[in-house]
């Protein structure tokens, strides 16, 4: 099932995705809801950010591809960005004043669906209700230069995600590819993760309690490239369809 | 005005602190609400984290005895805590399993009443709804350990605040008073910031929008010292009452 959010006559509203319709629900896909009956076209909404997020986490140096040749870490390395940073798809990425080299990240997205604390691995993906796209944006400078990437990572518009919430998933050897102006710059398979999606999940939950709607930015390969204004940004997962995103 | 969340009979609800009286309100303080007519008094209810946080900020290294002989920081240093890490007044603080040094921190809080993007240091503090007090619970060597401070900082019952939010105050010229079973630990006043509280709400605003309801904790002081299970700890602010949690 394909859960969407988005606002038609000016109204936010969560659906449930039916080929080119969107079916209204009554409340977000992580509680109890029911269809409305009402319906329209994909094409006559604004898809939104499909979720409303609690705490945002993200996973640091989650790709051999992308450690800069530091050591592989030992444990997964999760870090926090504000639910103020989420945006939806087809939303502007503003590149702040002074940030100097701002790159983008395309990566898998966890959206969490039951309270989760201390679950093993071996259970932590019947927690999840689905799966979507993000871009996780990253302003280089500050992330070096700041104690911590509450503004590097977490500035406004710095973490889109979208266009739906694939709940029917499996989140293991899925094509990530990223386009900037039509040019691919990253390319690679969620199997290539130092921690797959089951063991990050499982890591967080043994501190820090996941709630229902809570996401998880699952890692980046490679090499990133520096955005720039007019910049149109695309990543596509497998299954997931393409994250859309221009740059301001 | 105090205002202050509780459970009474069960149910989680909003008041206003009138003397020992508590006078319940139809929703958070953040937004519109009448008083229900309903009372109780202060003894028969469990006083509950004053409000539920959307993004929970910190401000790092933010008094010139808390930097470790290190250079002083030249800008706001902010970080992120979970809102899964918030806990109330009289909780339990849970020290996790490996987690070695966990120390206290006592700390003024600021509760954010207006949206507030790019506000000046002048303005900022017409955007807070009041001001209460945290304790920033800090595992040393996960601090020092993992990239991030999402668990040093972010565990479980890391992020008690309370008793109530008052806002009819100037976070000016304060006493911080930090005891562990009864010995003093910390001793500050708030004119000893590196920068005051209009300075950091600024400078956070100037990236990242802060929302009403969000939270963010001004910074420590000094040397912390070790919790143990069973200790008891207290925070005392003028005019903010005292936070009071222990340790388990």
């Amino acid at each position: 099932m394909k859960f969407v959010r988005y606002s038609a006559a000016g109204h936010a509203t969560h659906g449930i995705l039916d080929g080119d319709t969107v079916l209204e629900i009554s409340g977000p896909p992580t509680g109890r809801y029911t269809e409305t009956g009402a319906t329209a076209s994909l094409s006559s909404v604004q898809l939104l950010a499909p979720i409303v997020p609690g705490d945002v986490y993200a996973m640091a140096v989650n790709f051999h591809s992308h450690t800069g040749g530091a050591p592989t870490p030992t444990q997964p390395e999760p870090f926090l960005k504000p639910s103020s940073s989420v945006v939806g798809p087809g939303s502007m990425v503003v590149l702040p004043a002074n940030a100097g080299k701002v790159d983008e990240e395309g990566e898998m997205v966890v959206v969490i669906g039951r309270r989760m604390r201390n679950v093993s691995a071996d259970d932590a993906l019947s927690y999840v209700l689905g799966y979507t796209i993000g871009h996780d944006i990253s302003a280089r400078e500050w992330q070096s230069g700041d104690r911590s990437w509450w503004r590097a990572k977490g500035s406004d518009t710095f973490s889109p995600i979208g266009p739906f919430i694939e709940t029917d998933y499996d989140p293991h050897g899925k094509n990530i590819v990223v386009t900037v102006n039509g040019e691919e710059v990253q390319n690679c398979n969620t199997e290539e993760m130092i921690f797959n999606t089951q063991e990050c999940l499982s890591f967080i939950s043994k501190t820090n309690t996941l709630e229902p709607g809570d996401i998880v930015f699952t890692g980046t390969s490679g090499v990133t490239s520096r955005l720039r204004a007019g910049d149109s940004l695309v990543t596509s997962i497998d299954g997931l369809g393409e994250l859309h995103n221009s740059i301001a």
